[in-house]
This record gives C-alpha cells, sequence and structure tokens, in this order.
C-alpha cells in the first residue's frame, strides 16, 4: 500500500508540474462539452492520459473511471478501480488560474480505498485512506470539530441555490454563510480541514470518490440528498457535512 | 507618495504576521455586531488600533474611517483620509483561518489617492494608486481584458441573489459561473487580476475604499447599483466589473 501511495503522488505531483508550466506557455485550447458553462481543455485530457498510462504500467489490471476521453463509464467495480479527474474545477483553471485540483481514488472491489485531492497552485494535498489516516501535505490532521450547519459555512451548488432546491436555501440562512468556490475538491478540501459544516451539490462519482474517502475517514457523513450510499454512476445530488450539519440538512431538505 | 507607499506595505505586512501568529496562539475572542452572522474579533480591533497608531505617527493631521471601534463615520473628507478595513471577511478569518484581507486607502480631498489590499494567508499583496498604476506583489500588472459578464465569472452577495435583487440571478445565468468569497477584498483582487466580469455586492466605504482605487486604476468600472458614484457613506449596492460587463450589469438590472 505504501509503495502505491508514494507512486500516485508522485504521478499528481508530476501532472501538476506540467499544469503549471501551462500558464506560461499560453496554448491552452479550451472546448465546450454539454453546454457553455460545462468546459475542458487540452489540458484536461493530456493528464487523464498522463495518469491512464502511469496507471496502467502500475497495474495492468486495473479499471478506469475518469471524466474525460470516453472513459466516464464503468459498469464492473470488482478488481482494482482508479477514478480519476484531472482537473476539477476545469472553469477556474481556465479563468482564475486556480481553485482547481487533481483527484484520484483508489477502490478495491467497490470499496474506496484511498483518496488523492491535490489544490495544485494552493500546494495543498490531501490524501489518506481506509484505516490509515489523512494527511494535508506530509502532516496528518485530526478529524474536524463536530458543528453544528448553524456554526459553520455552507458549500452550494448556484442552480441548486438559485432553484431552492431540497430547500438549500433555508439550509444557508440557517449556515453562518454561503459559499461557492466551483471546485468540488476545493469544497471536500475545506470541510476535511473543518473550513466548512458541510457542502451540497450535483456531482459526478470522479468529483467525489478521492475527497469521499478523506471524508469518511474523519468520520464525516456523505450520502445522496435521500441519505441513501452514492453509487459511483451518474450525476447525483450529493451531501457531504459534519455528523450533527449531516442531521441538521437531513431534517430542513424535507 | 513613494516613502507613504513604503510605510504603509510596512504596516500591513507587519499586522499580517501578527494575524498569521493568532492561528497558533488559538486565543481569538468572537463577538457579534449587527447579528449572528457580522462577526468582529480581538484581532479586528488591535489591528485597526495598531494601523491607527502608525497612521497618527505618520500624520497626526490624517483622518480615519475605520470598521471598527467607533470609527465607521466620516462626515468631513478634506485633507487626507486613511480609510481602513483591519480584517475584511471576519467570517472567513474565523471558519477558514484564509480569505481574508487588509485593506488601507489613502484619500486626499476625497478623492481615492492610493490603495493597498493584502490577502494575508496567500501572500497575494495588490497596491498602487491613481497615475501610478497596480502592483501585485513587486510586479506591475496589467489592465485585464475587457471581457463581457458572459466571458466570465462574477462574484455575488448570496442574500442578493436568494432575493434575486437587481435580476442578479440573471446575472449569474448570463456570466459562466457565480462565485461567493465572503471577501470583497478577495472579489476586487480577483476582478483586479481577471479572474472576474464583476462583482456585485453590498457593502460598507471600507470594503470598496482600497480595492475601488486599484479597480477604477486599471481602467474598469465602479458605482453603486444606480450607476452613480459610491458615497463612501453607509452600505450602498456596489457594482464593479469590466467596461464590458459592467454595460451589460446595467442593462440587466432595470
Amino acid at each position: 500500500m505504501e509503495e502505491m501511495i508514494h507512486e500516485i503522488k508522485s504521478w499528481i505531483y508530476e501532472a501538476g508540474e506540467v499544469i503549471k508550466k501551462s500558464f506560461q506557455a499560453d496554448d491552452l485550447v479550451v472546448d465546450t462539452k454539454s453546454g457553455r458553462t460545462d468546459l475542458v481543455t487540452n489540458l484536461d485530457k493530456a493528464t487523464q492520459d498522463f495518469l491512464t498510462e502511469r496507471i496502467m504500467n502500475f497495474d495492468p489490471n486495473a479499471k478506469i473511471l475518469g471524466e474525460e476521453n470516453g472513459k466516464d463509464h464503468l459498469e464492473d467495480f470488482s478488481g482494482r478501480v482508479f477514478i480519476i479527474d484531472p482537473i476539477d474545477g476545469t472553469m477556474n483553471f481556465v479563468l482564475e488560474h486556480e481553485n482547481f485540483c487533481i483527484m484520484v481514488a483508489v477502490y478495491e472491489e467497490g470499496v474506496g480505498k484511498l483518496g488523492f485531492v491535490y489544490d495544485v497552485m494552493k500546494d495543498e494535498f490531501l490524501w489518506g485512506g481506509r484505516n490509515i489516516g489523512v494527511y494535508c501535505n506530509d502532516k496528518k490532521i485530526n478529524p474536524p470539530k463536530d458543528i453544528a450547519l448553524s456554526e459553520g459555512l455552507v458549500g452550494l451548488n448556484h442552480v441548486m441555490y438559485q432553484k431552492d432546491s431540497w430547500h438549500v436555501q433555508k439550509m444557508g440562512e440557517v449556515a453562518l454563510g454561503v459559499r461557492m468556490t466551483g471546485c468540488a475538491g476545493y469544497e471536500l478540501i475545506s470541510l476535511a480541514m473543518g473550513r466548512r459544516a458541510a457542502y451540497i451539490s450535483r456531482l459526478a462519482p470522479w468529483d467525489y470518490a478521492a475527497g469521499g474517502v478523506l471524508i469518511e475517514e474523519l468520520g464525516l457523513r456523505m450520502s445522496n440528498i435521500n441519505g441513501e450510499p452514492l453509487k459511483l454512476a451518474g450525476r447525483e445530488l450529493f451531501v457531504a457535512a459534519t455528523p450533527k450539519a449531516y442531521e441538521n440538512i437531513m431534517e430542513i431538505k424535507n
């Protein structure tokens, strides 16, 4: 396990360096996918290809589920599966040049074992896994305080907030403030570090797989909005929170 | 002018060091002001006192307008006025330990001359002034591209967004995304650096004075929501944007 952790970290750091250099080269090619706010760049694709190649060299039997390059669907989670988001927060990557993450999760027989979430520009790397704890860069972190929703910030999706889906506006009022950052990795790092009481959004598996492993290892709660386990398939309404804030959200959403 | 710039920067860096050390000491005293989401800490007050003392040593005739300690009202803007927000984004300071700014503006005869906005934890210091340009740390920055609202992100206030005041929800739909960060300084740095098309919120003078000087020097637009000059008195609905995005906003808001 230690060797695998070391390997995965080195791939992610290497990919991060390439991405940072791309800001100087200024040769980014930006395309849209499902609509004008759903962006993909040549760097998203190249980063996923790079990670895929490293994974296949490391474990030729592994399967891959990833946001780009037609790898976005997987039926069979038997054996070892790597779930990749090469650039989480592509809009921020393109427009802000910050607040985006590289994310990799390792699942075995359908169970999340390892998670890696790297905020590239902030150089904040959260990683860890089931029964091994969670680290920020090289330092093991403690589970965050179990604050109620009323004692912390909540990260929300702007479309859900606008439409008041599941009474998220009420959740925002109960919380001490609403934050929208456009990056699931940023939000899940924030939750793990105790900077949020909760995060609610509409997410695909590669958005929450890596952060989810870390969140659960820290004793935080995660599910779909109905309180059911996430399916690792398609987009779902995603809730992650401290245990107390999770209960608050489940009461308000009805 | 150069001496004054050097002085002010050194005060702000010194205040930033004290604030950073406070995270280790863990002796923060948090109070509320107008309501449970309007926080003030002993550090807000101490930082404003520290800046006030330095200002008074430097220019005993200067006036001060600042968020804390009963300095939040000023009628007479003749002579030299320092406008201070010791910790802009106090909620973030308390809950995130990041995404807060120290801000100082220098006005002379009612005209903004110098602005200083320091994102302490990111160590991103934007400063400059009328006819002297804008610097990020030690590097002079170019004016950002004049993008339309549809080509960039918009920073919004969550209460305005929830209530759809002035059709800000429509503005969010036209933009490529909505961001809520809880820190005016963070938003105005983002705008100056080309990471936003626009920022709209309900702000007090100390929230926009320093950033406003920088925004205008870079050729960006700033006014209240009615298109009138900001009054440096009380809270106003504040708009800052690229020239194109400003026109887009003024069309949508009616």
